[in-house]
Parts: C-alpha cells; sequence; structure tokens
C-alpha cells in the first residue's frame, strides 16, 4: 500500500537520537541566553525574493518553492536561517539599538543535496550579533560556540578558521590580478592547486603553504604579507584565539572559501572528536537594508544532527515502571523527584515491554 | 528594493514571545517526558502518499507539495504531524511494544488557511500513546494535557468532549440512516441545524440538546440513549473526567465533528482564559500498517502559538549590562548564578541601549 520510505536526504530522529538532539539544542540556546542572546523563531516559508537579496552575495538557488496560491507570488522554505535572521535585523528589528543578540533553532531545506552534505533537510542551531564584526564582536561569537558546544557536552573542539574577502582583498591592493579571474583564483586556491595558482598569479603562492596549525600558518601568513595591507585581520585573528589555545585545537586556512561564500573578512569551521565532518561554521557578513545600506554582522550556525550522529551528546535512560493499582501520588513524588515513570494501562503490561530500567513495587522503587 | 513583508499567514516570532514559545514547549515536553514520552522528530517534508495514507480518514488536500527532483515523486511539506507520529509506528517502530509513547514538537505548513485559523504555519507540539484507545489511555492522554499545560503556566483551562464517530455508530444500528445520508446529518448535527436534522432524521434531534456543561450533557445523552449502544462510550467518557472537575472546566459536544475528521470515539479541545481560540486538541484515532492492520491510538496537540498570543506563558527579562574592562570571571559566575550578562563591545555601548534592568559596577550588580 503505502510507501514505508523517507525520500532521499530525509530522515525520522526516533528516540533517544530526538531526545539528545532536543538536550543539545536547549543547552545550546541556554548558553546563548545567559550571554543576552534572544531568540527569534522566524517563518518557515517566505517570498523567494526577501529572502534572496538580504545577505550580501547570498543566494536561494538550492530552496525549496511552490507557488502561493494568495499572492501568486513564489515562496521558498527557508534554505537558511541566517538570511532570514538578517531580514529581520533589517527590518522589524531596524530600530532596535546595535549590536542586537539574537539566536535560533529550526529546520531548514534544500530541494537539492550536494556531495558533501546527503541530508536535505538539517537542523540549524545559530548566535547572530549583528551591528558589529570588530573583532571584540568576533572573539564574543567564537567564544560563545565554544563555551555553548562545552555546555552541550560536546568535547574535543577544534576551530579552522579562514579569511573569506583575503584574495579579493590582495587582488585590489598590492598584488594585482585582472577582475575576471579573481573568481578561479580564489577557486584554485581553495583547492590548493599551486599549478593552476602559478599560471593566474604566482604571488599567491605563499598562501597555499599558509595553511595549518594555527601558530605557523599565522607566522607564515604574516611573512608572506609584507606591504601591511592584511595587519589589521592578521593581528584580529590573533586576538580572536587569544584564550582559546589549550582548550581547542586551533588551525589556519586562508584561503578556504568553498561555504564562505557570504563571509567578509572572517570565516571558521568548527569541528569535533568523532564527528565526521564540520559541526558547524560562522564569520563576519553583510545585511543589505531596505535602503541599501549595508550593516555588519558575526554569527555562527551548529548542526544538531552531525552532532548527535557522532554520538557527542551523552543520553541516559531511566525508566521506572508502574503496576496498575499503584498510589498516583507516589508516581506524582517520584516524577517530581526526576523519575520518568510509565504506567502500566493494562493487565499485561510488564517492564520489560516498556523498556524500563526500574520497578515500583510496594511503594518502593527497585533496580530490574 | 527587496520585499520585506512576509506572505499571508506566516510570521516571524521576535523576542520575548519566541522565548516564552520555546520555554512553553519545554515545558510540556518535560512533562510529557516524565510520564515516559520520548521524543521524536519526523522528517519537514515525505513522499505524499506515505503521509497521506497513514491514519485512516486523514487528507493532504492542503499541503504544501513539490516535485522531488531525485525521486521525481510528489513530496509534502507536513501539514500535521501527527501523521507522521502514525506513520513512524506503523513503520520502524513497528516492532517496538506496545503502547507506544511519543512527543514532538516541529513547524507545520498549510498551503491555503482557513476562516477559522489564518495561519498557514503552525507550531504543533503534541504527544501520542499508540496502541491503546482504551478509557485507562484517554485518562492517561486527558491528563498529561492538563499537567503538561499546567506546567507550562497555563491558567484557566477547559476541555470540550466529543463522540466524533457517534452519529455513523447510531446510523448504523438503532437509528438507521440511509448511507448517503449520513454525511450531511453529521454535518447538520455539527451546524445544530434542527430543521435540517428534523427532515433527514427526526430521532437525532434530541443529541442537539445534549450539549453543554458536562455532567447536564452527559444525563441528556444517556437519557437519549435507552437502547445501550452508547452505554461503554458513556461510562468511558464518565471515567476519563474524573477526576478532573474543579481542576479544569468540562463540557461535552456529542456531534461536533469539525477538525475531528480522522477521530473515532473519543475527541477534545483544549480552551484556556484569554485564548481566542483552542489551544489544542486530541482524542482517539486508527493507524494503518504496511500489511492494511489497523491499529488504535490516542494523542493530543496543542499549538504554541495561540497560547503565547494569549499572553499565557510568563516572561521575565533580567539583563545585566557588563563594562569594557569588567573582570571575565565576574561576568561567568554570575552567569552559573542565571544571570543573563550582556557584554559592552564597544566605547559608547549603554545598559539602556542594551535593554538591561541592571549594571555591574565594581564588580556588583546594581539594578538600574
Amino acid at each position: 500500500m503505502t510507501q514505508a520510505l523517507l525520500p532521499e536526504g530525509f530522515r525520522d530522529r526516533l528516540p533517544p537520537f530526538a531526545d539528545a538532539a532536543a538536550r543539545l539544542e536547549a543547552a545550546v540556546l541556554g548558553a546563548a541566553a545567559s550571554h543576552g542572546y534572544e531568540r527569534v523563531d522566524p517563518a518557515l516559508a517566505e517570498f523567494e525574493e526577501g529572502l534572496a537579496g538580504r545577505l550580501k552575495a547570498a543566494r536561494t538557488q538550492d530552496a525549496v518553492r511552490f507557488v502561493d496560491p494568495v499572492s501568486q507570488k513564489t515562496l521558498a522554505v527557508r534554505p537558511d536561517i541566517t538570511a532570514q535572521i538578517g531580514r529581520i535585523a533589517a527590518t522589524r528589528m531596524g530600530h532596535h539599538p546595535r549590536p542586537v543578540r539574537l539566536s535560533y533553532a529550526g529546520p531548514v531545506l534544500k530541494l537539492r543535496a550536494s556531495e558533501l552534505s546527503p541530508e536535505r533537510e538539517r537542523r540549524q542551531i545559530g548566535c547572530e550579533l549583528i551591528g558589529l564584526d570588530t573583532v571584540a564582536a568576533a572573539r564574543e561569537i567564537v567564544g560563545l560556540a565554544v563555551e555553548a558546544l562545552g555546555a552541550a557536552g560536546v568535547r574535543g573542539l577544534s576551530i579552522d578558521f579562514t579569511l573569506p574577502d583575503l584574495v579579493e582583498t590582495l587582488a585590489a591592493g598590492p598584488l594585482p590580478v585582472a577582475p575576471e579571474q579573481v573568481a578561479t583564483l580564489t577557486e584554485r586556491l581553495d583547492a590548493k592547486d599551486a599549478g593552476a595558482v602559478a599560471a593566474i598569479a604566482p604571488a599567491f603562492l605563499p598562501l597555499i603553504e599558509a595553511a595549518g596549525p594555527f601558530d605557523a600558518a599565522h607566522r607564515r601568513l604574516a611573512g608572506f604579507e609584507a606591504q601591511g595591507v592584511l595587519a589589521s585581520r592578521l593581528s584580529g585573528l590573533r586576538d580572536v584565539v587569544d584564550g582559546l589555545a589549550g582548550q581547542v585545537g586551533l588551525t589556519l586556512d586562508p584561503t578556504e572559501r568553498h561555504g564562505f561564500e557570504y563571509q567578509s573578512w572572517l570565516g571558521f569551521s568548527i569541528f569535533a572528536a568523532g564527528a565526521r565532518s564540520e559541526i558547524g561554521r560562522g564569520g563576519s557578513y553583510t545585511i543589505v537594508h531596505e535602503d541599501g545600506q549595508e550593516e555588519a554582522a558575526i554569527g555562527f550556525s551548529l548542526y544538531a544532527d552531525a552532532i548527535v550522529a557522532a554520538g557527542l551528546a551523552p543520553v541516559e535512560r531511566r525508566r521506572l515502571f508502574v503496576p496498575i493499582g499503584s498510589d498516583p501520588a507516589a508516581a506524582a513524588r517520584l516524577r517530581a523527584e526526576g523519575w520518568v515513570t510509565v504506567a502500566a494501562l493494562e493487565a499485561g503490561d510488564t517492564p520489560e515491554a516498556q523498556l524500563c530500567t526500574h520497578l515500583l513495587a510496594d511503594g518502593e522503587v527497585r533496580a530490574l
């Protein structure tokens, strides 16, 4: 009869993984709330044109679209929440004093999967700081990501920093490159393709070497850059990681651009021990207001599924079976003490069938 | 430039309402977890045919649909989560011992709004008990809804019960009605249209009077039903509400059917003081398995937006401004004590701009 399987790239999260994801989310958003980040919950779908124009260089190409029978316009189910936060910051919260600190969590949908991320539905959790992309702002955001993941029990963190607009900045100044070649150069540098880089702009070759453990890579990048164009970026980077060394692993890959299409001076990917792919990313970006004014912002997003799949959120299952005829007040008292009670509803029900670890017998809790 | 407004029926939830909704959800799902209801998080979109066939009499007519470029099949963004829980219970959790207790929370989407509910996106929070629809199961589900809403701070609850398959049951037995007239009769009874009911089947007229405060309505319904066909429903209803009187308002409208299209013997709507429309609903229903086997289930869903809009979730905002140069360890200690700290990131930042109620000065918290 009906189709039981889900479409490729979609899945149901079952117990105990859905519980683990919910706990992870609560811990992350709780840490964010304690730093003044207030929850927003943007609409799941909106006008495609409203979503597309808000972040400089953001795109909606892979969004699920449908025609709205009410407005006859094309609506898109959000493929990303950050662009929605940008829209809200620029419109309904446009007159709110800056910086604005916002947090969010919800599903995002893509029409097509990519090779790197086969999921078409992901749960995105994040924080955005709007109105600033200074070093102080970057320190707060990176530090909050680390603190929030720590609060959620995620261990073995490492952060890989990048400088998304580095190549454009150099190509427009000290190391001129023909405008039509900048995109190819950026892409070849990202791919660490020394041959192609040498053919386009050999002066950029040392950037390929300036990747790896943070301190060494930072030193090589500083050595490469004699003219001082990167001085503020280099000292900014240094200040952002200050205090993180020892707590988390730190690397630098200054020309990594893939996945940082709309970021400006700073980008970062977050990894955790046991997770096969990145568990989050963030960086600075630019919001475009109604009047064309641009505003700096910085934030991070985490992917709950990648974290839970790596088994990083600890799970405990302690269930107390309450036989028929037990005193309801006793069960209520035990719930108030933190027990999960599972009431028998039929004579034949058993603790085993209800996956219970404990039994209420003669008013006492017995381990099974 | 870009469109700032959202499509009709969609909205962004901003601070402090998004925070209030998140707290409400956490309280409801926390209460459910303490009764053994484990979280599931079904896919946001799935094969339309998989969604449509799972609950007996459920429909996907108002779902947002799109063609999947991978499978070339039609996918639907869920218009309701209960049908998805039914699918999961019948497939991946098909061999799990019964009853299965599951909880969930997430957005649902409709292509078109109805007059009664102008929203096209809602946040649905719910619990489903799968494998039973007995009186004991109904008592657990109704009691849990009341307890969970109480834990979330919702006051002034009332529950309106209905018997969704009442008219079909009577028409198939003691009060015969031509099969082709049953749907019209059901609809006219729901509309309390005495003239139309008299023209189709005058024997059903007393049902229109059997609506109102629970005890009186129950008495009238018992008096109407002399043949005993409803005896188990009537004593079941009595047992379900046993213990709730005094705690919540109770009414009975035995022929109300609108919104209970897929429910079987029991349905209920939940109201709260201050909320203009219902804040939730539930009832018993039938899940269809792969092999055509049917399984009884019962559950409830709550609508977070309706509850928060009524101002039922209490909100408190206490924010502590931390000036530049403050000791970070002091701020961390205060967060650990439950404070929300908001760090100044620029020299010109002020507690007022950051909507702070308190200021950290000389290591001490001062109210502003």
